[in-house]
This record gives C-alpha cells, sequence and structure tokens, in this order.
C-alpha cells in the first residue's frame, strides 16, 4: 500500500481523488490518498505550489515529486527539494493550449476584431490573405510549443519555431540560440510565445525584440508573463509598430484592476485559461509515473533542475 | 489558336490576364483572350453572372462556361445556357473557407468575445471545454464543406456533417436525406452552413431547425445568405436560445445600414469575405479544363442543371 501525499490549493483533493484512485487502479496500484499525512510516510507528493507544502524535508522516504503544473518556476528552485521532480505534461492541457493558439492566432489573421466591434457598420470587402502567406513564430517548443506549432502548420500557416536548446519538430522549420533568436523573430507577423519562466527568458521579449517583429504584427502569450517586458510592449503597441497583443499571462494574478493592459485598446487581456490540467487525463500521467518508479523504469518528464524546467 | 472571351465585373480582367495566360502555357496551350471578341468565334468562356454577358445564344461553337464562383445559382437556371457548365473549385478559396471556419468557430467555442470587449475587467479564471466535448455540425459536404468538417475534426472537434445526397467524408460522421438533418441539428453546439442556394435549401434554417439545436449554440454561415430565415434567427437570439450568428452573406449585399443585423449584439457581420476566388489558383482550374476538353477528355466540377450545383 503506497502512500500519496496530495498538496494543491483547496478545492483540488475533492476534484483529483476519484480520478487519481482509478488511474491507480488501472496500473494495477493502490494507494491511500491524503491530504494530512505524516511526512516519514509518504511515498509521493502530488504537488501544485498554490498549496500548503514548501518544505520537502520531513519527508525522508519519499521518491518523488509529481508536479500537478506544467510550469515548475515555482518549485524548482526550493533548496529543501532534492527528490526527482515531474512536471505534468497532461493531454487534456496539451489540447486546451492548441485551442487558445490556434483560435487567437486565426483571429488576428483575420482580423476578426473589426468586424466583431464596428459601431460605423463598415463593409470592406477585402478578403484576408492567406495562412500560408503568413509568418507565425512560435518562442519554445516544449511539449505545448512544438503541439501548437503542429496545429497553426497544419492549419496551412507559415510557421518557425525557435527554443534555446536545438530541436526539431516535423515539418517545421526549427531554429535555436541567440542567432535563431533573431532571425526567428525578423518578419514575424504572429508571434506566439510559449516559453518556461527562468532567468534567461526573464523579459526576453524587449523593446530590441519586439523592434525585429513585422510592422503590425500580433503577439500571442499564454506562456509566461515574466517573459515580456509589459512597458516595451505597451510602447510598442503606442507607436503602431505592434497591432494587438492577447496576453493570458502575467506578473501578477489576476491582473490588478488598474493595470495600464486592461485599458489599452491594443491588449486583450484572458484570465489565466488557456490551459488548465484536467484531473483525467493528469491522474493518468501521475499512475504512469509512479507504475515507473516503482519498476524502477525512469520517470517521465523528469525536470532539469538546472536548466530550470 | 482558342480564343477565350472573360466576362466578370471590371477590374477582374486585368487581375486574371496574365495568371490565365500562364496557366495555358503551362498546359501546352495558347489562345486570345479578351472581354470584346465575336461571339461566334469564341471557344471558351471564362464567366462571373456580375459582367455583362447574360444571353449565351450567340456562341454558337463554344464548348463550355467555366464559372470563376463556386456557387452558380445565378446562372444555373438561365435558359440561354445549353453548354456545359463547370463550376469553380479553387484551392486559393478552399483554403480561406477553412480558415474562416476554423476561426470563428473556435472563437464561439473559446467565447473570446467577453475578453475582446471586457470593459468591466471582468477575471472569470474558468477554462472552456474541450473541443473534443464541442458538438459542430456542418450543413453542406461540397468541397468546401468536406474541407472545413476535416479540419475542425483536425482540432479535435466532434464533427457532424450532412448533405442532402448521401456523401462520406473520412474521419467525419455524415448523415443526409431529411431524417439525418434532424439528426445532425439536435443538439449540435455551433452550426457552420455550407450548402448551395437551391429552392430547397431556401430558409432552411427556420425556426423549427433552429430549435433543435443545444440551448446557446452559436451559427457560422459563409455559405449562402438565402438559407437562413432571417426573422427566425432574430427571434431565436432574443429568446437567448442561441447565443449568436457570425454571418458573411446576406439576401441583400452589401448589407442596408438599417438591416437589424447590424445592430443586434448577438450577430456579426463580416462583409462578405470568408472566400474569394484568387487569380493565381483559379486560372490553373481554367486552364486545366480547357485542357481536358480540348483532349476529349471530362470537365471536373461540371454542374448538374438539375441539381443546380
Amino acid at each position: 500500500m503506497l502512500r500519496l501525499l496530495f498538496s494543491a490549493r483547496p478545492g483540488q483533493f475533492e476534484l483529483y481523488l476519484s480520478h487519481l484512485e482509478a488511474a491507480l487502479e488501472a496500473k494495477g496500484l493502490t494507494a491511500e490518498i491524503g491530504t494530512e499525512l505524516p511526512p516519514e510516510a509518504v511515498d509521493y507528493i502530488v504537488y501544485a505550489p498554490s498549496g500548503p507544502l514548501q518544505d520537502f524535508t520531513p519527508f525522508t522516504r519519499a521518491k518523488a515529486v509529481l508536479s500537478l503544473w506544467a510550469g515548475v518556476e515555482r518549485i524548482v528552485a526550493n533548496p529543501t527539494l532534492t527528490l526527482p521532480l515531474a512536471r505534468m505534461v497532461d493531454g487534456g492541457l496539451e489540447r486546451g493550449m492548441v485551442e487558445y493558439v490556434a483560435g487567437h492566432v486565426l483571429r488576428h489573421h483575420l482580423g476578426m476584431d473589426a468586424h466583431i466591434v464596428n459601431p460605423g457598420r463598415a463593409w470592406v470587402n477585402v478578403s484576408p490573405k492567406l495562412a500560408r502567406d503568413r509568418r507565425v513564430t512560435v518562442l519554445g517548443l516544449g511539449a505545448l510549443g512544438a503541439a501548437c506549432a503542429r496545429a497553426l502548420a497544419g492549419l496551412g500557416f507559415d510557421v518557425t519555431g525557435w527554443s534555446r536548446r536545438e530541436k526539431a519538430v516535423e515539418g517545421i522549420r526549427c531554429l535555436s540560440g541567440s542567432d535563431g533568436l533573431a532571425e526567428a523573430l525578423d518578419g514575424a507577423e504572429i508571434l506566439v510565445t510559449l516559453l518556461p519562466q527562468t532567468p534567461q527568458t526573464e523579459r526576453m521579449l524587449d523593446a530590441a525584440a519586439l523592434a525585429r517583429l513585422a510592422a503590425g504584427a500580433a503577439l500571442v502569450n499564454p506562456g509566461r508573463g515574466t517573459v515580456l517586458d509589459d512597458e516595451a510592449l505597451l510602447a510598442a503597441l503606442d507607436e503602431g509598430r505592434l497591432s494587438h497583443a492577447t496576453l493570458d499571462v502575467f506578473r501578477v494574478e489576476p491582473l490588478p484592476d488598474d493595470h495600464p493592459f486592461w485599458a489599452h485598446p491594443g491588449v486583450t487581456v484572458t484570465p489565466h485559461i488557456a490551459a488548465e490540467t484536467r484531473p483525467e487525463t493528469a491522474s493518468a500521467v501521475i499512475a504512469e509515473n509512479i507504475r515507473r518508479m516503482e519498476a524502477g523504469e525512469p520517470l517521465l518528464h523528469l525536470v532539469d533542475r538546472e536548466a530550470g524546467y
């Protein structure tokens, strides 16, 4: 009988319990799952940083920390954590992200907003150009970025992907490193950012980076708010160099009522909804990782603590 | 030396001439192409109903009429036309339609409008359900409808297709006939209409048809305006049974300034931009059909004059 500590924000345990039990049973495992277990008796920790647990020291026999979140920036630097840490790569979360990114990229591509809000009843009968003539760049080619890049290419867009370390995604022009970054940004008409939050990505989208985009480019950021230099974005919008930014993530969430993003006509705020871990699909990922650890197999989605993701 | 009469609205000839010449040359054909040729000398007529030509009687040696439009309702009933008539099935037009439909279906699926216009700065952190749990029905499975159904299925939506005559589209649940229509409409959450304009489709989307959709369903109509009973749509929106309609086609275009669609918060008007024939890709289709006719091969996209499409 394994013992799983579940530590996340209030209300989550009730959503997850039956799914976790079913997923473990499907792997031939049984476990006692609780939110308050004696630390020294715990085998695995199912974890979100929004929960109460911050000190991992007392969990002397635990074998792994299994994150409920895709982004691990709020745990990776925790000095008390010496256990293996696995990120969440949830099929449901990935599908949600693909749908959000495909939808908002198509929205900017088609110029939908001019029709959704059209008080002057303007009838301008000019079709947008085709997706194959629209340059879209995706920064970050992890599980989410690669899935989005593939979906955008499937819709016909001219897609370039960039990652810090060299990667290959079938059907996508992939660039890497800092020279590659400049090339990926140069002339991009729609920029999608799905980078992890690390010291290297902090304000990576600054004035110089934004200046490389095509005139009138649009930005879609469902990744991490820290990637963006907020003031540089507002300046680029005010000067008309960028046409629009659709942002799902922010340095402070919920986005404070007095933040200039709310009032800016060139910014669409979405309330961190692009991708959410789903209890059913996420439980299956956690159960599979527990099965692997018990069988002596390598964990899926193991975090590289040095790289930070 | 073949002779091609080009009859479309002013300005089109200049856009098409070089593309037509190049496309014919690629097929090993040469032709004199003009907007005013002696009728009895004309071999082929490249045609849009927005041009001057309405009487086909004097074209005694012409072999075929090659439509520039996908919809042929304004020519199919012309009693002076006894020549074979081919519709336009243009890859560029098809891609444009797929992009429009994918974009607006995702917009309604994701509930984008509530974020695009959000004066109250509401932060409601609830992710939409996934596309696989969203029932989308596409009415009309011609070249455009089938391409849209496939693209929506590729994005993960639960897609049902319907056509008057039985059809099969890989990966799509296909229904047909009037029993099939009721089944296709029942509980659909997003309805896309890509039906041809025929006497059978006139006001097909009436109050009874709209009442079959799921509560709060959205409609996307980039097909033909006559398919819709405008008053029934407005009533369904007013009663809250439908949440939104995005319409690209209307009984009168441009949509008159005093039409209630313009003022209704539940209607988005787009100015007939969903799909446009592109000179480059359309010229290749026309040249291929001329090559076929000259070689004694069957025409592509031949219109069934009785069915009307």
